[in-house]
């Protein structure tokens, strides 16, 4: 009888672990932006910015691809805008590969510009992670 | 051994009251409708009625945001589509704070037009709810 | 006392079942691929061939509809690009209903294209079967 007992208890501790693990899921929104011009960019950021202070629990991250990328650099028009939303606790996040099929390096970024190898990639992680996505 | 059985029946109990709540996220499916022009917005809505007609057991709910909501005025041309989708039990939401950016109000809207807060926010809460998105 | 238990594992033998469906789902990425000319369908191609090279695990589908679908034919400009990513083991998928509308059919295809009854609607139950979901 004890053993039946303990082996419930052993799988039943597999399962609370796996309940555990399902409520650590981070919560968040990863927004997309990859749009085909600065406005594109600008909409992108505000949605965020604006969603953020409502859901003000959760992270939120922009995730910047393709030429878009551009605008992420140091010298960028959309500097201002770009520090405005990282002071609200917004990640912004440049895709490795489009800098690169940019001719753009780490360097040549504005402060706080988080880089990651692959931004697509990281959408849908997130999304694995039980993070909502939404493209603007 | 009561006990012992009292406590796993105790956390156990919890544990389905955590798998009841998993299965009690609603079905659905959630729209966006943030096109360019009325040709975006009437494919997004042909595209939810005709999925609707497919998965017969989802909840459908197109929100529109963006310059799009002035598309569900009472004077619109797309009136005649939104009442043959509403009248196919799909929800179509407006976007409260697109409205105010396009000084329309409540009373401005088509007949059975939902309004929320934030047509962005609802999306991701839907998703949150275990509704499934579409970005046509 | 045994049936005590015997309710127990009954019981945890349904939420066990419930957890290896769960565990079941299947990983994969759904790529939309909607966009309004070649170049959007290309992008969406390449996009989903460089992400399957880097999440190697995941299942990788480009769910192609819309006007698109005409890219898919024997024909197309576009087969060599085709026939690259599915050797690579991508799933192109053609929308049914797509098809119809531009009026062609299955034999009008380039090679090994799946053809399902509804892009859309496979695209929201691959999500429902825990895919993640991207639209470039």
């Amino acid at each position: 009888m004890k053993k039946t007992i303990l082996a419930l208890l052993l799988i039943f501790g597999f399962a609370t672990t796996v309940f555990a693990d399902e409520h650590a899921v981070s919560e968040g929104v990863v927004v997309q932006a990859n749009g085909k011009d600065a406005a594109d960019f600008k909409r992108a950021l505000i949605l965020a910015s604006n969603m953020h202070e409502v859901l003000t629990k959760a992270k939120f991250e922009v995730v910047v691809y393709g030429p878009s990328v551009k605008l992420l650099t140091a010298f960028s028009n959309e500097v201002p805008l770009i520090q405005k939303v990282q002071g609200e606790g917004i990640k912004i996040i440049a895709c490795g590969r489009s800098l690169k099929s940019e001719h753009l390096n780490d360097s040549n970024l504005a402060p706080d510009i988080t880089v990651v190898p692959f931004g697509a990639v990281h959408i849908v992680n997130r999304q694995k992670q039980g993070w909502q996505y939404i493209k603007p």
